[in-house]
């Protein structure tokens, strides 16, 4: 039997596209021989759907479209994912089901049972759990269809009191299918495999695992379907950060010979939470080349993505000189084109000349159109405007403001005019200690650096720079500074990134304590103030556009505080 | 036995302030002889916590506070809320618990079973359901003690497979106690009492029902917490938007007759969905005098305790000498007094004369400190800067948009000057149809009105004019205008708002279809236009601010929508 997995990327809600898109590669197949192609979960609406589930009318476009699907499965099988209804009064109106399609019908289906209700993810918002378990019979095989979270529920102490599989090894299946929607973070590739050897290692069967791919607003996915054989052999990998189509001869897979042992390492409930304990290894770990280079290709997914999906060309945002725009800019350039990307330059009296070069330079190397738009005019023109109210109180940080606010304003009217997106140039250690001005360089649509600490700032640049001098050298080596004041410089405020980032981390991916983090050989006081800083800017952070997700602990839509908390403020 | 119901307003994560509340309330329980006292759901951290109870610091913060409280109990009962740890391996780490404390240590512990997981809700997120259930005994009475939602899961059609209470009724309780953090909506405190006497129907027991007051950044809990006696008599009823202390004898109050038969509703999982079928119903049903009473103090207590709990005392809002802006300043000014609201005015060239003689008469009757900053000085600075970039383009959006951005500077900048917290002004249905400028008019701290719509705005002026003319007459009779173009006025953009607050009422409240709108009478391409802007500005609310929530589907955290969607857009 030959089996396809098809790995690709839709468009949530956008039942047109991703119905054609599957149907495309139901042709495809079949044109490669295969006997069944599997679809990655609620491939038919897009995952994640959110509330679009709470409409009657989002769920009668799903069984549409699962409908049109079935047509076409006469000569071949399909199994695709798609929100069933819950035929029982008692329960969520829902589940999150797999399809088993064949012979122009429905021939089963299969419901999700372990819900991931933790950082991105709400399911149990949604969906009832599976509390009955079946295989389902295709071509005389008996196959075990379980979802994405389905699958991990196997150490020994994992997140959900019931695992499916071993309801359904009793019923002595031939073959795993495991169809998900796995967002991408730099840690998450090789949890996933170590996850799926387990299975096999557990069950002793072959894994046909498919995941989709492309980027959902704030969530990424990587691709990297897998098919591996009982023997715990990998027989085919999916490509990552693009489509693909995988086909597999299951006979042939069946005759491999036993892999090599090797330990596997079972994942607990706290597995996503980052791995690194030695705090001297922690920036070595965030800026490793490996994870730099998947938080490269998983950001010009993002923008492409998202300007793509929301059906949008050009893009503009201010380049200031220094390396958070620097980067982001580069990475706009490759994902957008050079000639999409706008670049305005808006200096302000306490701008540096360097800056301005600097600024210059980069969109010269990287041949993007840009504008200088100095700002003292407008700045001015607000402090005459103000001085009735301010009197003779000194320049504070609302003059400081006033200057990020004018940029705000400069770029999106440029936006409003042309029809641009904003792109926000912020990283993770300034959002996180509420370093930026609300509506003035926390504006944007999309904030492609926001869950990207500085210190892998300055990696993803000496990444972009690996072959050419593409960022200037000047901006990679020069102190950080928002020049809203004569002299500025970000070590006034804050504490040197490299320290910065080792606290950062350890609070936000790993939720450690104050005194857990001093006894890491930080200094008590600093840590007080980060921390302190971090809770205190959640109201900041809650007026911030989505940013794209790289880690295992991303601001935003994964992170939800309380604003009026009071904990470690 | 006596038992003492403390309905309190707690401070998420704020430890020291919620247990000196609760010590406090012992105390005062004690002196009036009560032999058990009972608080709300999670009391002791504050609901809802959100991802605080990720960190294993903040649940052992939780602990010592129990520790403390149980110190105190030697001579009374006491029940509270907090988190508990799990002490199996599998499932998730917590359970969201209730226990009872007497004689100076923990006596017993109740886990909650049904997890609300919807709207504002994200208790699986963290909890794992209990699946065992006992009684608890105190002073020879066996109490069956449940958690807020536990009581919820009574009809036919329940959102939950198990009924906590069906499982403990064969242990043969005497009394029913159900501990509670229920937040209000405008039809919500009917359906409590529904489901209280539902229980007691079902169980013909006395039931005590403890709510939490206050508002938690977005959230409003009302109070009104509840004692019915198992004849189904209402035996005392907490004050609304307020602490108070409700004292009962449990052995008078069974000595009550059996109350007249009455039909009780049953609310079935859909019970959270607004009620009014007849779309000829709903403006008199969204404008209810009861209603908008209600919506009046839910949002007087939604900013004053933003700003108590945020540690802030002053406001600043843009008065523009429309309806939505002088309803905020008059709730504002009723909240936190009128010497800490300070209104600025900010007439452009194409705000007529009436709108700031109107907003400066409203600030006298309010008392209210108010400042004239025209804004065209600085939107001619602007144009000037952009000219190069503009060129001849003619007059557009992005003109309008700078003027509604130089004033959201100008209101932040006199914020950060001061410390003040700016208040939003816009309504729920501008919120909606992205009738607003991101960064400009959505600028704010906290949204005072964007969970009422138009049509409420109205309704709560009359409201707030009900004894004497506070908003000026004039605001209310002058069709509603951005006033950012020479004589514009909303209905040039928008359907009349009697019609847009329908359609979105049925859209959002409701979820109801296109074709659900249409076949109510509603003109076709109205509804379809009305409903893609709803699902096009979704990126727009999603850096918006929180907003007092007073409706059964606000914005915001209770409404989780894809921004890269492609559904009825």
């Amino acid at each position: 039997m030959k089996i396809a997995l098809a790995q690709q990327n839709y468009h949530i809600g956008n039942f047109s596209s991703n119905t054609n898109k599957i149907l495309d590669a139901i042709g495809e197949a079949r044109k490669q021989g295969a006997d069944l192609v599997v679809f990655s979960e609620l491939c038919v609406c897009g995952y994640p759907p959110r509330d679009f589930l709470e409409f009657d009318d989002f769920i009668n476009q799903c069984y549409a479209a699962v409908e049109t699907i079935a047509k076409v499965s006469v000569d071949i099988g399909v199994i695709i994912g798609s929100p069933a209804r819950n035929p029982a009064k008692e329960g969520k109106d829902l589940f999150n089901a797999a399809w088993l399609l064949y012979q122009g019908k429905v021939q089963g289906v299969a419901y999700k049972t372990c819900l991931p209700t933790y950082d991105v993810f709400d399911e149990y918002r949604y969906f009832e759990p599976a509390f009955e378990w079946n295989v389902l019979e295709f071509k005389g095989k008996k196959i075990a269809l379980t979802i994405c979270e389905d699958m991990w529920a196997l150490s020994e102490n994992p997140l959900y009191r019931v695992c499916p599989m071993d309801q359904l090894i009793g019923q002595q299946p031939d073959l795993m299918i495991n169809i998900s929607a796995s967002p991408f973070d730099y840690d998450h590739d090789e949890d996933r495999k170590e996850v799926v050897k387990a299975n096999i290692r557990r069950y002793q069967l072959p894994m046909f695992y498919v995941n989709c791919v492309g980027s959902q607003t704030e969530i990424v996915f990587d691709g990297g379907s897998l098919v591996y054989a009982a023997s715990g052999e990998l027989v085919k990998e999916g490509k990552y950060f693009e489509e693909d189509l995988l086909v597999v001869d299951l006979e042939e897979m069946n005759n491999l010979q036993q892999a090599p042992d090797e330990v596997i390492r079972l994942l607990d409930k706290d597995m996503r939470v980052s791995k690194i304990e030695d705090p001297e290894k922690i920036i070595d770990y965030l800026t490793a080349e490996n994870n730099i280079r998947q938080i490269h290709d998983a950001l010009i997914l993002g923008i492409r993505d998202y300007f793509s999906k929301m059906g949008f060309k050009k893009s503009i945002l201010g380049s200031s000189g220094g390396i958070d725009s620097a980067v982001t800019l580069a990475l706009a350039c490759e994902a957008l084109g050079k000639e999409n990307v706008r670049a305005i330059l808006m200096p302000s009296q306490f701008s540096t000349d360097h800056s301005v070069n600097d600024a210059v330079t980069l969109s010269q190397n990287l041949g993007n159109p840009y504008d200088i738009i100095p700002i003292k005019p407008v700045f001015d023109a607000f402090l005459e405007s103000l001085a009735p109210v301010f009197g003779d109180l000194p320049f504070s940080v609302a003059e400081e403001n006033i200057q990020s606010r004018t940029r705000g304003n400069l770029v999106m009217a440029i936006s409003n005019k042309f029809g641009y997106i904003l792109l926000n140039t912020s990283n993770k250690s300034e959002l996180a200690t509420g370093y930026g001005t609300l509506y003035g360089d926390m504006a944007g649509g999309l904030s492609v650096l926001g869950d990207v600490y500085k210190m892998q700032v300055f990696a993803l640049a000496r990444f972009i720079n690996r072959e050419k001098e593409i960022i200037p050298n000047n901006i990679l080596v020069k102190p950080p500074s928002a020049e809203l004041r004569p002299g500025q410089k970000d070590s006034d405020s804050l504490p040197e990134y490299e320290v910065l980032d080792k606290v950062l981390y350890q609070y936000i991916e790993r939720r450690k304590s104050p005194d857990d983090i001093i006894r890491m050989g930080i200094d008590d006081s600093l840590v007080q103030r980060v921390l302190k800083l971090v809770n205190t800017n959640e109201y900041k952070r809650n007026q911030f556009c989505p940013i794209i997700r790289v880690s295992a602990k991303a601001f935003g839509v994964g992170r939800r505080m309380p604003i009026v908390g009071k904990y470690l403020s």
